[in-house]
């Protein structure tokens, strides 16, 4: 399910998207967003627990992405670095869609109940990304500010990136929001 | 409502505090705590709008503290600075409090519909400080990542605190955490 294609998890996604920017995301209900999709209610929850996961359908494959390339990062790489190369990993699995993005960055910012769907996401991804340097040798204190430094420059150069035409790309609004949290500690 | 005093919010904080340790959050009720309080129903929606809200009754002035402090450092202070002194100031606020935390953190880590409320203060508490920073001139990519990394510093001082018989004071802990955040990008 990680992979973005022209199946059914992508189409209820879709859906999902039209049907919140339609209607609200109060007012819309699975069924609605199965009959769009033109799959049955009972296929929406093979794949989404909720009428909010559905516009999460890849943050799995994102978790695992960052993780991964912490896990590969060179041995001697100081976390922050290590957290920041994985970050921008991050950023070139999203950089293919970020029309969805926008849409979906819209949908969240109109209802609270998806926010905090999208902070407790971000935070999962923190604990991720602190195990994942513990694993490597990183102690305590440092893996838990590095992880949550990581996160929130991954955050701050996504909404960079959704929300500015003027933006690059989602890695290089990832570096420049690193390059940020240089320059403040500097 | 903002000081802990034996008034009404006060022992409603407690109640629930005591029965979602008691018999979980879910199986709590508006009611159940009301009547442990000993205040009527009508009482608790006075003060607060839903049973996750009566553990976050100084949020508000946690977050008045906050953005108080970031206004009132010294004009050529840098951002980061501003915002670990601010946070600090958060830590005496919240001082005498450590085995109320301590409860609280207990409940809070074992439902995730109350770990989503805890995220959505620390984002609000975050854009409040980025706002205070823009107001004291720092520029946009510095303000939103000086006040991210705040509320992680305070976040992992916090855990720190609350989790760690042998842990310093609050403020201590969150000095230390931001200690470690400088640390990682030296």
């Amino acid at each position: 399910m990680g992979r973005w294609e022209p199946g059914a998890a992508g189409r209820l996604a879709q859906a999902a998207l039209e049907l919140y920017a339609e209607r609200g995301y109060e007012q819309t209900t699975v069924l609605d967003i199965a009959e769009r999709a033109g799959v049955t209610e009972r296929t929406f929850f093979r794949h989404f627990a909720d009428k909010r996961e559905v516009l999460f359908d890849r943050s799995n494959a994102l978790q695992e992405t960052v993780v991964a390339a912490v896990a590969a990062a060179p041995p001697d790489l100081p976390p922050l670095e290590v957290v920041g190369a994985a970050m921008e990993r991050a950023g070139v699995f999203l950089e293919d869609r970020r029309e969805f993005a926008r849409k979906r960055a819209a949908a969240i910012a109109a209802n609270p109940s998806l926010q905090e769907r999208e902070l407790f996401k971000m935070a999962t991804l923190g604990s991720a990304v602190a195990t994942a340097l513990h694993a490597r040798g990183v102690s305590s204190p440092a893996a838990a500010i590095a992880a949550e430094a990581g996160v929130a420059v991954f955050r701050l150069g996504f909404e960079r990136w959704v929300s500015n035409d003027d933006a690059p790309d989602l890695p290089a609004c990832i570096r420049d929001s690193l390059a940020a949290l240089r320059a403040l500690t500097a």
